[in-house]
């Protein structure tokens, strides 16, 4: 099997200092914020612009050209619910190191995005979801069912759709991790890839234990054939149980430096 | 479900210190690692006196009393292959707190340990094996139906006994680490008990990895149904994990404090 993605999520609008940054044009806190990630071990980086119904597509574009100059045509998520700030991006972005990931889809008002990457070829992050919270995992399947066969009409390959299954906070439902766990495992034994904004589920704990739980959380889904997340590399504790699942699954060679790999 | 047992695997003769004070009827040592395993967690304590043919039987039925006198009735696992050790042990074991565990039988020499499991009413960990490492899980699950059917035989509960499915050292046989983690979860489909020297997977490895190993490999396994494993309580990420997996499934409800409690 292939080695954990790990998307980066720390170029985030909801951070003041990225929204300044990207509404000034400042490449500082932006590559800042890059090389962190991709020091820590990030794959990908996503890169969250937020609506930016006003000049998203220069600022998506302007973004995708700084990060890729600067880091070697990294390869990158981009996150926006604005198709054309999307279409924007993917005009100047450079392949060479993957194919970009656009985030994300749903079953709902978001099903065209998947057209949108089937058009060019790219990745796409699928929530299991139409709107709001999926009930159960009966509509969690639905929903990558439909999602799916959407992207297999448009002649998309089934494992470039990274399928979300929506963790949920532990602080609230409790009751519905189990459930998580169990769609991760579904849509895994499918063939399928997942993928999702992993750190909801400590959203609202105390500080000091979300890396725990979220470390705790990946193992977890790991063993059910999580493929990859939406995450802060820059969590040690998170990336190490990243990497050490990856040696237990046997993605990665066990080497006493694996660690630093 | 029920919380995650932890037995507390400190009290072992392989300790130069334990093993002294084991010989020389000495309390304080022994006294010192249950308090520190009981403080971090533990709820269940192994004692492990060794092969102990010249005075198992009065070192055994030391140590339970021991341990029982100063922590209010604590719950034992009696660990040694010395049967009438084992014997002497149940025969002053005070039960209130839980059932004596017996550490541990297996399917080929030590098979008579379930026999003696059954005559006292005691729980019993049962390895996977005959001779050596299980080839495969089809030899696992061989062992394992054999160990089951000798203790329903026996008018055993089936949940009285703890399959241990063999962990093995990632450094050294890294390819059957999935299959190790498959057998747990079809030990735990045929609604079974779990348990295993869990820290085995780590072996080898260089000590600041160790925690972080182990950590993971518990978190996979808790997620394939692990219900208990045999390690130091005193690892606090271990702790930490195993705290929280049992948050995600929902064994012990969240709380802001979990960790401390």
């Amino acid at each position: 099997m292939e080695k954990f993605m790990v998307i980066g999520e720390r170029i985030h609008c909801i951070s003041p200092t990225i929204r300044k940054a990207l509404a000034e044009r400042n490449p500082e806190p932006i590559i800042k914020r890059a090389k962190e990630q991709l020091e820590a071990g990030a794959t990908y980086l996503d890169v969250n612009i937020g609506p930016a119904e006003k000049d998203g597509e220069e600022v998506m574009a302007w973004a995708v050209q700084l990060l890729q100059k600067e880091f070697d045509n990294v390869p990158l998520a981009l996150d926006t619910v604005n198709k054309k700030a999307i279409e924007a991006g993917l005009k100047v972005y450079n392949r060479s190191k993957g194919k970009p990931i656009i985030n994300s889809a749903d079953a709902g008002e978001r099903i065209e995005m998947i057209d949108l990457a089937a058009a060019n070829d790219a990745m796409v992050v699928a929530l299991c979801a139409k709107q709001g919270i999926p009930r159960d995992n009966d509509e969690r399947i639905a929903y990558c069912t439909e999602l799916l066969e959407r992207a297999m009409g448009l002649g998309m390959e089934p494992t470039d759709v990274l399928f979300d299954p929506l963790f949920l906070v532990v602080k609230g439902m409790q009751d519905k991790q189990v459930e998580v766990l169990e769609a991760i495992k579904m849509i895994s034994e499918m063939g399928l890839k997942t993928t999702g904004g992993l750190s909801n589920n400590s959203n609202g704990a105390p500080k000091e234990i979300r890396p725990i739980m979220d470390s705790a959380t990946v193992a977890m889904a790991m063993q059910c054939g999580l493929t990859s997340a939406i995450v802060n590399p820059c969590d040690l504790r998170l990336m190490e149980t990243i990497k050490t699942c990856d040696v237990i699954k046997g993605n990665t060679l066990y080497a006493d430096s694996y660690l630093q790999l």
